[in-house]
């Protein structure tokens, strides 16, 4: 069994054998090659990104929702920097001088940890969400420069002319994330605020957001700089490396422990991560996505 | 000697008897019969209000300011209501519902207290005042729903702007309050917002502030709904007399052990209070606000 | 469709229309002729207060318990005042002076958000519940001031003896609220204190309650202020509506676009809410209450 | 030069020698024999505790003060508990079942210390001092579960009634501590409650207070549970020494490096600790309470 | 029906009558003896160890895990002190000198309740579990000295370094604990440092843990101070027994209105409780553990 | 009268006349041209950070203190990042994964804004000082997630061993910083741990450090990464323009109304900063820096 954090590079395709099991994150919807490669290569192919439980949880992906929402109220306050291109505002103000204030679109993992270390950095921050559950334990559990607010476009323009931040965290696992705000709404903002679009690995939720790397972070559009960096973790390997064995090592050794057969039918969460079984495909969006041949895992693991 | 908390009423004149020491509120620069009541009577007044130690505090003075203070930010939360006359807003929202904002003028004790309840009831609070040194002890220990702001009239009038309820905190003990808002300022607030004036014993910090009483408490002007009754801890009787006495007891004792004479040449503090000796006016400031003759009080006490 | 906040008026009836849908609350239970009226007109009358998910929670109603939550607060420290009838108590006390104790029955919606703005406020709080695990929750995110207890007639009478305000929070959606203290407990308590008792829309929870209006909220008994407001929300419409439409848009928008029929049909929180449907009454406890005809909802659906 | 915490036991007179400097505690004033053999040493005795400003303050005895406040709280616990002899309660109670009530008399370094620990531990905690001043800035910085009350006879009484546990806090550097619970007042205690008397060093602040030790360090008067250890700190020594070092070593290393008499003519605080110099008595109060010569430092340093 | 706290002594064994219901702790599959005297006795024996939730939750072991978690962080810093055995640190530090490392191995009831404590003493907290959820619901909750850890050997190890206090926190109910702390990781910690095994009534998880007393709780394996105090909340009865009464009373009113039988079909949790019913041993459990006839429930209440 | 941030630049020189007062920042005593220049255009010179009240206060330098302060902590976070050159760790953490550790060199006004953010971004924080009373006062206003250690070379290297960012911030108004921190000393810290020295405008207080740019802001050092920009709050020019202009203009005003002459006679702090008045050098520290004529103030004041 080989685990690893990214999927294989091309170079690495002649080194698998038949019968290995690779378990790291695949995101063969998106890579027909990557998919046929894995399957030619006779492997069983293990998907962190699709084990899922029955409640509809992805647990191996919630830590790094975790971290890329911590960081991105850190480089939201880093591109609001002069030199960063932005207005030159420090989120905290001081004695004096009135804190920024923070939008934070999306009150789910990465929305309430933005929303942590926004409030640390002491800024005055707002999270908008359509579930009012969800807000309501929002308001019970963060410090009182949170405030919460019922998402809606009105809303979501009201907060934009005023904010300095806005932190776009509004991702739904394994689907395209709503495009919440638009061109014309940036309008509304501030020259040189910021926003970070921390849903962009799922297609961004502002109209004007476009993939950036570590490397060329930033660009501007309608005046506003954006901060649209794909894999934000990687930034962090230290810190995501530890988080993500927290949650893939006990699906490690229940694998290593009983076999992938035996472990996938006595855990459904499991069995969701089984992409390719010694060649056949077992995953049906991905089979739909490139029109491959589909085979149920039950009639491979009996 | 006879302690109380209000001044002697004319009923009460013909009560005092040569010889007798009133330890209370007189306010004596402001009421020229009771002056002279007090001067004919031959009674030794000794005032809470003028009792002040070497470095200007008026210690009989601050419990007052902090019940006032407090008081403050409740009744901005009352008279917000509908059928007070408000604009029907809760200070604290709700979840989904963004909290009000309040605006205290003044970071003094009346204003820190202000802004400590304002905070309490989940209101977004921001506290201006001129000493940068004062806003910085606040940014130490205030919840982090509180923010500080130096005070000129352009931060006033930006903020002055969205506030829900403004707090009048710029008071000088014994000097007439400044004028900080004026009725043009007025005119940028949102109709059914509240002022509260706790200056108001002082003059007011209003242009537009005119004193009211418990039984008819608020009036508007330009939309905006005033709050401007004076004497306002008489409504906590229970917790203000509590408070006086805290501070009026060690006082009272030190004149009851050494007579009021000794008391008064071993602290200065004491020494300010007596307005009236044996019948003499001994406080400078009140007899020039009357024409009335002056004696110094080291004539006296020796 | 029509969408209000409250029910219709005798002077509205005649306006309405067949085939209108009005959503709004309609409480028909206790109003024979409303029901009779909008049986009548043949509209489709969807109130918000029957909307329950399936298990058992009423949403359309949340929102307003947490605004008469937190309002209960702020109602009791603005009549714990003297010329409001009560004993002249600061909630917060004073450095010096102790902060008063306050007593919040029932740890549900509307005594969590009472305890968070009494807490805030600076009263020593304590909450009593029945339910330990809510006990468990609030004693993990209050602030430290605020204390649990188990909810039974022994603790209660204990508590009653040195609180100085009473916020009744007893009470179960759709049903009468239990009397948790009664005329003889109420005689333990200090002259002067203060009951808002928040369960009135439903009965109240002390025997001593009976309904009173803002213009006229309290009335004393046993020496105690009792504030027993119906509606309280209404006194701060502004914060009201927001939450209302908060959570009544969706369902609006939900039947706007699906019609009421499909909508109630997908969801069954909804077609609980459905009360007459084109002259029908299809509404169980509505046709009970006052003996008229009951026609199933399934009936007239498909 | 020899650094100790303890004063030299008589084991060890034969060993110091003349010239040599001795910088420790010695609390001379309370023990004639060490008196004399320092004397008769010619050796020159520095004491930590008269080591004193220009505005009073003891700087090597605060860190003492400090750990011993927060030790008091955690001690309070303890003896609380059944087998200890207390009333078996836990201060923080758990879900359902009340904080117990902790009463600190005495609000400077020793009584802000317990209350920081008391407060951490869960209690409901009230501070009384007599500094009104102080009580503001306790009121600041403290969590919410304390409160503040003026301290007089009556205060402390009234909460004596319902304490858990009492923390005798009330002790002036270099003075007998006043008796601010007298026996009778005991009696108005809960059985097995429990008093910590932190002045115990200097007397204690009870009647009913006398040293014990940390091998056997309660006793019962009047049904509540006395522990009155003399030299708490030694039971951390661990965290005592290190806070010790961190105010003796900047001492140190001033009369290391300029010799005793020139650091002392520079440094008031520093003559001020010089108790002998050469085998000549030069502390005053230590002179008259053993009726031994007193010979002016003045004279000796030039 | 007797209600008790313990478990009948053999000297009580005599004086209880068939047709009586004992509710009290039983923990029969350790006592063979007790067992057949309750079987012989003919009562109905209804144990709280026994009764169980659906979903697996023990509702009457619930308080006394909180009391146990609570009281384990005042018993590590009182037995961290130099005459207790411990290495003499107070876990709050003072100011310049730092507060001590407290790590929590279990983050459920008895960890997070100890976690509060040792928190609020001022110590920089650790909790270390496997469950991620808990430990997001911890992070949300928990003061800001208290960091999550992912529970692993490696994990442990680290921070058993630096660790000043260990608290046990790893149990199941009903299930023996596992041990998590072996000899060997001992020896990594400092000298003197103290553990608190809470987990000791279920067998300890610690490799040297060993039952030990209130009356001589202490014992000193590998050079650290292990507390493994068997029953630690009867040192708090005071406590311990309103928390008990207040999950416990619910159930005795249930069983005094309707009888034991129709109680127990209606509450499946209750039925659980049943361990012998007029003689009859209802409990598998016990049954298995000492040889003995077992007889299903269903066949006795009918 | 000219106000500005910065000193003029040489291309500026030419437009000076006599008479013109310039209020800015000049640093003259590290600029000898500068110093020429001013001399001989005639100007009266009043420098930003030689203005100093009695008590040593420099009350135009302490809020670019401010701000610096609070950004050290938010550039830590951010040049921790890996394609920062940094070790790839994140200050918070996330659940299961521990915060990192950040130790504060220096607890002024730099460190304590610093501490600030730091504990704000959730990480675990130590501030380090040789003022006791100091760290007294942070220990009471300070979240608690900050500890505070005295300050001397043993700490801190222990310190270092476990930093992952530490902040310099020992700098004295007015003179050159300590260095604090060998090269060898950093040889004990992680490899891509954090530097950020805010005491480089005094020349820094690291024996690696050397002044960089916004631009180029970073380099390595024995595996540490530094940064060391010069003129900080020049990022964040809106917070820190506001910040400046908050304390300036009140002095300026000063100058405008009463003349600089008066303004300098009637306030120390003012005429402290007066550099050269008329072509005369009256600030003697410049004077003797470079060997130019001083002339007291009060010769051209008169």
């Amino acid at each position: 069994m080989i685990m690893k954090v990214k999927e294989p590079l091309p170079s690495e395709f002649g080194l698998l054998k038949k019968d290995q099991i690779v378990f790291t994150y695949f995101h063969l919807a998106a890579d027909k090659p990557l998919t046929i490669a894995m399957m030619e290569s006779g492997i069983t192919a293990i998907a962190y990104e699709t084990v899922e439980t029955r409640d509809g949880k992805t647990p191996l992906l919630t830590p790094m929702s975790e971290v890329a929402g911590r960081m991105a109220a850190q480089e939201g306050a880093k591109y609001l920097e002069k030199p960063m291109m932005g207005r030159g505002i420090l989120l905290a103000g001081v004695p004096g001088v009135p804190q920024a204030r923070v939008v934070i679109i999306g009150g789910g993992v990465v929305g309430a940890n933005s929303a942590k270390i926004a409030a640390g950095l002491g800024a005055q921050v707002t999270i908008l969400d359509t579930n009012l559950d969800r807000l309501r334990y929002l308001d019970d559990i963060m410090p009182k420069n949170v405030g919460t607010l019922m998402s809606n476009s009105l809303n979501i323009q009201e907060r934009l002319k005023e904010a300095d931040l806005v932190i776009g965290a509004v991702l739904i696992p394994g689907a395209k994330a709503p495009r919440v705000v638009t061109r014309a709404m940036l309008k509304l903002m501030k020259p040189g605020s910021v926003i970070v679009d921390v849903a962009i690995d799922q297609g961004g939720c502002l109209e004007t957001s476009r993939p950036t790397t570590h490397a060329d972070p930033v660009y501007i559009e309608e005046r506003v700089v954006h901060y649209c960096v794909t894999n934000m973790p990687a930034a962090v390997a230290g810190t995501s490396t530890y988080a993500l064995t927290n949650v893939t090592l006990p699906y490690a050794l229940e694998i290593a422990g009983k076999g992938y057969a035996r472990a996938a039918r006595e855990d459904t969460a499991l069995a969701k991560g089984l992409n390719t079984v010694g060649g056949a495909l077992t995953c049906k969006p991905v089979a739909e996505a490139h029109g491959l041949e589909y085979r149920p895992l039950e009639d491979l693991l009996s």
